[in-house]
């Protein structure tokens, strides 16, 4: 592939791309119908948003990056999801490639979503790989001046967005801690059993959020320690506890894959527990029986000349023997605490 | 999530929050009944206490927060009680969160409870997730002035509170090696067997220490690298003596893991090798006893024209058979060193 | 072996070395039959390419060698194809030892090449293992004026081809990545089983992958970091986009690797789950049916004096205490939950 | 427990506490019967070690500390027999604590010992955990002005304590390697077995050894690296040589790890491999003899009518089928390489 | 042991101590039968190269080191052979300790020698812990006038001794990348097995190369890095060379390692499965013939009322639910799979 050649890296979807393009400050927000209305020289006062949504039309993302002047390889990064999530400065924009983890929560799956953000002085264009709008929450806060993201600058809005980012990756742990404790509580109770491939998946879960946040935290790192000017130095302490978050779900992340690990070892020992337990009633049953089948054999022979046959209390001899023979058999599975 | 806003993040107990406060100084102290009656302007020379036990009412912390001018993101740390660790330093004063791990002996269970401790020149404010008084005892020196704790800064005193809470992990390694060398002399005893499933409880609370000893010593690394006024030059030797302490813990834990890890392959071992003992008891009685009654059951047969049934000696002749066979698969066994 | 003494590592291969030489500018490009019409000095303005393909002849890379001043351990390093990937800074030139991993997909086998660049002012040299003309489509960007490369300098040049080197690790994890997805599709199905060997193969090719990886990205380092006045500034933003790739690439095959491994402890549960549950079959077969045998076993004895055999309702009394039997194994069993 | 308060934390050990006194320079040495005959002004030009052996009687230890100005914590650490080796540095003196680890060659057993030294620019006092006096060698050195150490400053004493414990470190390392390669031995004979419990036996001692040796480099590290006066520039070669030391040691006991974990895992293999094969001669036993066994048991059933039992030749007839049963069972299991 | 005494810490082996003394420029060299006849100051111009092999006679050890200001420290390392690979700066001398790794390629066995080098202008003494002249090649070097060595000073002198011992590091690999190519195609073959004693084996080698070579490496980075006037820029070209090749044998055996791991790995999984078909194979036949072993039994007893012995059609009727049964099974165990 040319490199600085933007190409769309997924499956060619469908899916429309949709934009939606806010300006707004303190007072209020407008929606702005076309992107062609922006003219960031005349409103210098306002920020605006432009959200894409749905990246498949290789064709809009560089009209976008043409206007915008997005340096082509960034244009690359935004249209190739595979992207490990990183932070490049140019001049007068920061541009953030994020990677979402959402939770599906009924079919138990993580969906992984790529969020490009560039922004300048005044302005945010957010690229998400879904059309399902994912950033709407942040948008609402804005429109009905909740909390400080309509009141601050685009700094403050590529924090909230990375922070609710961040956020859905907690969501994605806690479901895993749920997971994890029934599984916890399952194997404290007798003879139940866990399911190796529901581990299994949790762990590939686990692996894929560890991928995803290492990256995540270096990104946040360089946004807290950059000089660049977009920075508003009232943002720092924001962006301070996010790379918190960011630590912190590295370590929970490390936690779980740990307990998992014991969990499975916990697994292992009990299969080989109950493998021990059957051969032991097995090997009990056989040995005791095979002996005295084997005795039983002898005298079901029919040789002419078997003295044994004809005396009086043979058959009951017989019968004693074979009770001294599995008594003798139980004393000693007994001193080894078989049983 | 709206970043900075203080939501209790445990389960709504219904437990009261509850406040102590006194106000001390080298030659005594006097308790505080009412917030309200603390003016740290009218008494610079004092050092205040206030202590508060169980966080699930959020009013009240930010009712807090507003009267000594808390950072909004410090109000929600408070109350978020899954936490990591950390150290926060704002203008005049410093912000610590930290993680007390309490042994319950008779569950022999391990129990987190998040401790914040938040001071500046003559206060400090502890904010205890649970409400049981914790830290009844470092309350008790300042009142009947044991040790230094009463004469020093609010420093000391939040020295005073991690080198507590430090303490207590100590308190639970020392219950971790205790289980761990009873396992180790059930496991040089014969035939003895230890169970897995507390194996699993122990490597969980290791990895719980772990979670919460690493990033303890990064607050307390800060807490000493910091050059902040707040510390007096003469708390430092005590604080390095906490980072030796922490080190330690953090040393002791990977140690007990390597431990564990050790236990559980002997373990392994020890499973596989009762498996291969079991099974060479089953091989042995088979092999032997399956022949014989191949032997007997051809004897049992029916047929009108067996020559050997006839036989004068036929029925001896057979069980001296019989008996090579058997004595020829002993001589095989004990060559094979299984018996 | 004597340091600074070419000799060429690898199997000698018949193969011919191949060379093939092109001087270009941005406004077109010749081709150059003989090595010995090039003449650096006469044509500053243009950019020369040499390639060189199949370098089991020695002889032949010392002329190169001499013609260009080569210095005798750099030429050592071209012929010695197990080089580990490296850059060396000379006075006016620039030496980088690559490795490509090309994936043959009908073999599903990866294929390493070393590939050696060694450029100055305006010409590169490189000396590739096999004679199969990796490089082409590279000559044709230059030949039919796609991208950026034929209007250039050699920095450029070289990173095309590093850029075009790493693009093929990608092809290689994505068929790893594919071949994982099947083998955890095929495990998510019952009794279904994966190959042991195929997992083994994929593990030797991640290995590989990781083996060349790490010092490639260690070589784009420090190609970005130079301050030689070869490396146009232009470029560095496209050598930091490579440099991103090679740590996604060695990212990615870590998640893979962990992956891996995470399959292998899920196939050996299920082969001890397997186990056991065949040895299950076998204990309920035999606990039931033994003790059957013995007491059918009892009554084919031909003692004379057996009262029971005369009983009128003797069989089917016998039939129905191994009825009884059978049913309380059963049962047993049921509890046990084995059934 | 109050910071800062000297508590003895081992077993209280009906031990004594005993001192032994010496003042020397490089002309001769004198014993001090008295503690309160040393005065380390009138003497500067003499060397005063203090040996106190057995550390259970707090209060003496308070009242040498209180004697030599030790800080309080420092007092505390001496009586902590479960410190963490470290280095602390005060004015005018240095505060070592260091971990002996001495080999009982008569139960094999690793006994922790804590020695604490404490030296100023002429005297040097040293507290022996045990009172079993484990320093002597170095006193008699002194005595009987064997090598450097009595002509040379309290840093060089120091020195050669840790010296002779890191001495010991190799006395428990080289007996690892015997019983390792004495396991090696007896693994590469057929069929011998090697005890899981002696090897889990070596990992703990390998783990302590590590989880002492570590620390304990950093206090030589530091050693080194100190600017303090106290410590002659001559001596330096002579800590680099211990520095060495130590690594060399770090270096073995993670040698020996690697070489356990792969007997470990060879042992677990051919566990694995004599389950297989004892599993191999059960299977060939009852497949073959089952069915022979079913085939006597038919023909003793006793139906009235069944034709095979007249025949003339029936008996003979059986055998032949239950002896070609049983070939083609063998050169299945030949087939399969079982046999 | 006192340190800074010179004793050998080997067997004490009855092998003579030989000295080779040649001195050399660029236009030849001179062999010295006798050490007396060095004298340094004479011979300004000339490198003297003094080779010592078999270093038991610790007093002759002495000796040279008195006639060339060895530091006692330096003597003592030399005749330590558990020396750890180091490098050590004198005023005008430097001092280094390596470890060769000889391939036996007859006992495929892994012989360690220590070689030490101590060198200064124009002198360099090697001491072989072996008399079996490992060092001649380099010798022949000078002697025939083969390559730069007698060309230069004593530093390159030092580096080709280094990179011949470097050499030899891959000699082992080579030999150990064989034997793995050849276990992994028996792998590959059906039903072969790999021995796990030859896998530990090769494990051992690897961690034993793996031991030398990391210290190694620092001794090669501390000879580059040094700004000892001793060596001569001109060499620092071939020592990072040098150095290339050690990172390049750490790389290789630690994938080698990692291959070693995935083979146990696959190993131990085959070895699962070949047990889990074993069993298959037992339990089938158990579970087929054991019931119809038990309705032959039933049909053995001698109970005087059995109706269906009399009934004209009960044998072929037996026979045939006998012929049901078995075909269930092997019906049931077709649908499982395991047929």
């Amino acid at each position: 592939m040319l490199p600085g050649t933007p190409v769309f890296t997924g499956d060619t979807m469908p899916s429309e791309t949709l934009t939606h393009c806010i300006k707004y400050d303190e007072f209020g927000h407008r929606e702005l119908e076309d992107l062609n209305l922006i003219d960031l020289n005349i409103d210098p006062g306002y920020n605006h948003w432009i959200d894409v949504r749905g990246i498949s039309d290789a064709k809009y993302i560089e009209a976008i990056g043409a206007k915008f002047q997005i340096h082509p390889l960034a244009q690359e990064d935004i249209l190739d999801i595979e992207q490990r999530p990183k932070m490049d400065e140019y001049d007068k924009t920061i541009f953030i490639t994020a990677v979402a983890l959402k939770l599906d929560l009924e079919t138990e799956e993580l969906k992984k979503e790529q969020i490009t953000l560039y922004f300048g002085k005044n302005f945010l264009i957010s690229f998400q790989e879904d059309a399902d709008d994912f950033l709407k929450p942040i948008r609402e806060r804005i429109i009905h001046k909740k909390g400080r993201v309509g009141a601050r600058g685009t700094d403050y809005l590529a924090y909230s967005i990375l922070d609710y980012i961040v956020d859905h990756y907690y969501h994605a742990l806690d479901h895993i801690e749920k997971r994890l404790s029934r599984m916890d509580e399952l194997l404290h109770r007798e003879e139940s059993n866990i399911s190796q491939k529901e581990l299994h998946d949790i762990k590939i879960q686990i692996i894929r959020i560890r991928k995803s946040i290492y990256p995540m935290r270096e990104v946040i790192n360089r946004f807290i320690r950059t000089e660049n000017e977009l920075i508003n130095p009232e943002t720092d302490v924001y962006l301070r506890d996010l790379a918190d978050h960011s630590f912190q779900i590295a370590d929970m992340s490390e936690t779980y894959q740990d307990m998992i690990n014991s969990l499975h070892d916990l697994y292992q020992s009990e299969t080989s527990n109950r493998l021990n337990n059957v051969m032991k009633i097995l090997t009990i049953i056989s040995t005791i029986f095979i002996p005295l089948n084997f005795i039983a054999g002898i005298y079901g022979m029919n040789f002419e000349h078997m003295p044994e046959l004809q005396w009086r209390w043979g058959y009951f001899l017989i019968l004693g023997v074979m009770a001294a023979v599995s008594v003798s058999f139980l004393i000693y599975f007994r001193r080894k605490k078989w049983l």
